[in-house]
């Protein structure tokens, strides 16, 4: 090793879900959309002035932040746009959570948590869910330097209360408390209701999963004026110019488009329930999903073997060699045809194998 | 102010540019091209496969790395690319200036090496630049924990000798040495043939200037491929996906046409050098620059002065209140056009005034 290499930062890299490209293969790893986004998408990427590119884009994404605005009904000073909503929730930590306090989150949820946490210094502890999946809310209630957890969480897809929500928001009314809503649109219900009663309150939403833009990175939050006025100042001190044109044009559209978010989301929500039926007929259980994916272990077969057998049979799942989950399989919901052959898979390896 | 609100990291937020837009204002206060990218950038936005943009992106922006590999002639793993160069400076501070000892850059430079330096907790120390604005490279021979500086430097468009590089490379074989290329095209001599003799260069360069994208927001750098190596680990550390498929695709478009990448910085170079000869018949006086604005000060009108005379004109030049600089207007190139209407003023109000 060279002496320069001695100050390098070393890092425990990221291993994120396959991104195999093969023909016929089926995708069902990283819970994208198994859909196109709206039409309205395509036309803008046609219609951009490319002469507009020569320019820095508007560093606030003004344009898409006041469509999130209208849509979600706040005020544009209320919404933080960013690089997906892995930009947002990284600025967020690095914002909100300074008090040296341990920042609390589940045992059992999304692996940036603790990344980000290292990477800014920030202590923390996990809360263990639940044999069910689910939150003690007391757990919520040691004093801490804030709160975040999924809702839905991932990668159980256990929906937790605005019941729940608000018990632990009342808990802890001094930090900053982070609802990450990443699969919020497939059933869930938002916590921006609870926008008005509480100021401490971050709410965050992606376009990657029922917008169907996980190509783009764009993710946002909507919170308090002064909490978004925070964030805001943060991101620019060090980085005015993140997320280019064609995320601001073509977000705008995704945004504009209510009629197709709806119907591409209930359509992923249908195919969700039916092979949820499917799987336990096949022997398999599964907290109840409210997300675009099923955490699903077979009663009798371990999940990494039937990881491997699928992805010989070039079905792609996700598979965690981690406490508590290594025998679940988090399977996203693609088309109808792509679940009927998985199913279809399943079921004659276990008639073989059982 | 809320219990809350005492755990924000405070800040001192960044101003950029301001980027107005009025019909026939002319903005020449952020550096970028008056010319559009090349035309194969239009036709990729208007080909890109919506479709494709419901999967996540290519986490390595293969394609782009790739081409840019090629054009650079080095390999693919020399290359890694950021959402904008400030993004890859960012990586590059958090994952190479991590000694404890001070990085040093000159005292006028880019205005987001100290802020960097201050968000990761490294300490810095800068040296003057000399009456010239050039660097003694004396300073760079003190004990220290990294190197950076621009070349051509910022604001100044002046430009060090690769004997200048080469010394402070030969001074400091134990520390990474970054050379933030961002204006090198317009006539500069890039490092990057120094890269065979030295594996702690890394030179960076971005599309924003002479590859008219600014609205992209497209980094990358060049380096051995052991730094590339530990840049990708950290970057995958924390966030997978940052640059979108858009970017990725219309990128490539805009290194392979390298006819038209070298007329329009040809074009910006030749009308550089005609300004720099009517502004010296103006009065004006500015170190020799080699990127695509000039940092003039006049004999005898403040520059506070000229730049709110000509903002009244709806002509948009950057001046900073700092040390050093105060007398001195950083004026874009833009097209010639624009250039005899920023003369054309310029001579009437300086008639007027002396």
């Amino acid at each position: 090793m060279m002496k320069w290499e001695e100050n390098v930062r070393k890092v425990v890299p990221y291993v994120a879900g396959e991104q195999p490209n093969r023909p016929n293969m089926i995708k069902l790893n990283t819970n994208e959309c198994p859909y196109p986004p709206a039409p309205g998408v395509r036309k803008a990427a046609e219609n951009m002035e490319s002469a507009a590119l020569r320019l820095y884009p508007d560093s606030n994404a003004q344009p898409l932040v006041d469509a999130l605005a209208a849509y979600y009904d706040v005020k544009p000073e209320q919404v933080f746009v960013g690089v997906g909503s892995d930009d947002v929730l990284s600025m967020a930590f690095m914002t909100f959570f300074n008090s040296g306090k341990p920042i609390l989150f589940p045992d059992v949820t999304y692996s940036f948590y603790d990344v980000w946490a290292d990477l800014y210094r920030i202590p923390y502890r996990t809360c263990a869910l639940d044999e069910n999946w689910h939150i003690h809310p007391e757990d919520y209630k040691q004093p801490n330097g804030g709160v975040i957890f999924p809702n839905p969480n991932a990668p159980t897809g256990v929906e937790e209360s605005l019941e729940t929500v608000e018990e632990i928001l009342q808990a802890n009314p001094d930090v900053v408390v982070i609802v990450d809503e990443a699969y919020v649109d497939f059933g869930g219900k938002s916590a921006l209701p609870l926008l008005k009663k509480y100021e401490n309150l971050l709410v965050v939403q992606t376009f990657s999963k029922s917008r169907a833009m996980a190509g783009m990175r764009i993710g946002f939050c909507i919170g308090n004026e002064k909490l978004i006025h925070y964030l805001n100042d943060v991101k620019f001190s060090f980085n005015s110019y993140t997320m280019n044109l064609p995320s601001q044009v073509m977000g705008v559209e995704a945004v504009k488009d209510d009629t197709y978010f709806k119907a591409t989301t209930a359509k992923i929500i249908a195919t969700r329930e039916r092979v949820k039926k499917e799987l336990t007929s096949l022997g398999f259980t599964f907290p109840d999903s409210k997300a675009n994916f099923i955490f699903a272990s077979h009663k009798e077969v371990p999940a990494e073997e039937l990881f491997r057998a699928l992805r010989e049979a070039d079905i792609y799942v996700r598979h965690w060699n981690k406490p508590r989950i290594s025998n679940s399989l988090r399977i996203s919901v693609g088309t109808d045809e792509e679940m009927d052959r998985l199913i279809a898979f399943l079921k004659e390896y276990l008639e073989k194998r059982v």
